[in-house]
């Protein structure tokens, strides 16, 4: 490791995260669940499959437009479960409470996880609360499990992605990471900034999974740029893709101008990156621009086997430029 | 509620982290699962129920005798589906780390949980990173969930509990409590004194399950003075304990009076609590004196009906008095 003492950026969802996980916890806890490192651990039971995942949040501020640390808590896990395909059905939440907090504002968020839950249809099963001395712990921090189970379909695992697939987002990019910038440090951006999170799985079970497709993630830390190098790097071919066709909002889009943020690389807490054969793209286009959370869905790319493991974008001026795993620490703490 | 703020006293396992639970989690997420209020749910799924389990640990110092945050965070919820009467199979780790944590600090306490895992013969399975500004977290904080899967035994619940049944623990009481203190501390206490941090998924499953227990619990935060409040508010019997009968370490004991401190609400983080007929209580209890875990297995009282639904103790004096709920923060961030 390039480091004695745990940097900032270790937190980004980076190069930086990936490499603490394969040094630290891979060597350590290695088994087969683990090492596909994806959002969900799939496991056998007797003669069933779940899906198991876990999630610390952290967000800095508590509040943003379109959500709360609640919310996303409830919504992260809900979206780690369903790209794997799998059915979210029970959510654990444990509280770390630093002395102080408001009672009020504990029970406002805990509505939002309620509501949350409710949207998406999973039932909140245990829980723990611990409580930290004043200083000792930043307001409140979240952590959810999750546990889902498959249906008809099997899992999905980023090692099918083929050569030909294309590549489908649900809507507009980098929305969560520039609404709680914009929230933390009071940038007076104008225009309608709201975070995206929301619960997909309604969205992947009825309007992806029914189109077969090779492989489902879900965009947050490190935003569409992380998640196509992890994609690369597991299936071992090329992503291309077309940076006219990245949907991004109007104000996002002037934000991350002004304040000189990629937004390939700003977090989303409501977006699924699809990886489905040609012949199907069009279908599940068509299907998820019905559903509330995929409007805006559009084809943002292809999987090529002309250069392995790697990300090219087209950019609009025609040139072509590689999209590496982000580097630092673009947005501590957006989830 | 009786504040607006939330006092640290919330995070101590009694009477107050009871209430915040009931008034602000149990009436936003209410569902069959959560109401027992358990160490772990019991879920169905399909034709077969698996339990799962939450626990975030925060405790100060990460190392102490006997172990550290790492140890605990694995055998805590091996140990909280074990109770429930589950094979602990599958456990997330969710990790936040203060920026500047030694990498080094991180790696001990990481291969202790894979020694814990391998000790308990359980998978990590999923896992993930955050990272917080220096100052906004103390150090290291653990989240681990738990999957566990029944047997041919059914899941355990509390409610079960029947007049008659005796009470049995596996071993000396308050060591974990007492160890932390003096390690936080530094009150340079004499004597062996080291956390009972251990897994008992195997103690539990050969010596306690096969006599058909009433129902078995986890003596964490709280200590048995807890758990004993909540078994007896659940099942709605009266449970009677004999001070002489409980095991305390001399070193335990000595502490403790030095200190102030009554073990019975001291924590322990290797203890079950034994709820069985009179019956089976003496084959269980040889049984259990067999094991590693349970050399100084004793009974320490039984549950009657003569009074409902509280916690009596006879003192060596002959004396009796009542135990309730801990009250107040005797020792925060024991766990």
């Amino acid at each position: 490791m390039l480091f004695e003492n745990i940097p900032l950026a270790c937190g980004s969802g980076g190069r930086l995260t990936s490499e603490l996980i394969k040094e630290i916890f891979l060597k350590n806890f290695s088994n087969e669940h683990l090492r596909d490192l994806e959002d969900s651990a799939v496991l056998n039971l007797d003669s069933r499959n779940i899906a198991f995942t876990t999630d610390s949040y952290v967000v800095n501020p508590l509040f943003f437009p379109g959500g709360n640390i609640g919310k996303i808590a409830v919504c992260g896990t809900v979206n780690d479960l369903s790209v794997k395909g799998a059915v979210p059905l029970f959510i654990s939440c444990g509280f770390i409470i630093e002395e102080g907090f408001p009672l009020e504002t504990l029970k406002k968020i805990v509505l939002s996880m309620k509501k949350a839950a409710e949207d998406a249809k999973v039932k909140i099963v245990t829980g723990d609360t611990k409580v930290v001395e004043r200083g000792k712990a930043d307001k409140l921090f979240i952590n959810t499990s999750g546990v889902g189970v498959f249906g008809k379909n099997s899992a999905l695992n980023q090692k099918n992605i083929k050569p030909g697939d294309y590549i489908i987002v649900n809507g507009d990019l980098a929305s969560h990471g520039i609404a709680v910038l914009n929230a933390r440090n009071n940038l007076g951006i104008k225009g309608d900034i709201k975070s995206d999170c929301a619960p997909l799985n309604e969205l992947i079970h009825k309007c992806v999974l029914p189109y077969n497709p090779s492989s489902v993630r879900d965009a947050t830390r490190g935003g569409l740029g992380m998640i196509l190098n992890e994609a690369a790097l597991s299936c071992g071919y090329c992503i291309e893709i077309d940076e006219d066709s990245l949907p991004v909002s109007t104000p996002v889009k002037s934000a991350c101008d002004m304040l000189g943020i990629d937004p390939i690389y700003a977090a989303n807490e409501g977006k699924a990156v699809i990886f489905i054969s040609e012949k199907s793209a069009k279908n599940a286009l068509n299907s998820m621009r019905k559903h509330k959370y995929g409007k805006k869905s559009a084809i943002i790319g292809k999987v090529s086997s002309k250069r392995g493991g790697k990300v090219w974008i087209k950019t609009s001026i025609g040139a072509e430029r590689m999209i590496t795993m982000p580097e630092g620490e673009q947005l501590p703490r957006i989830c």
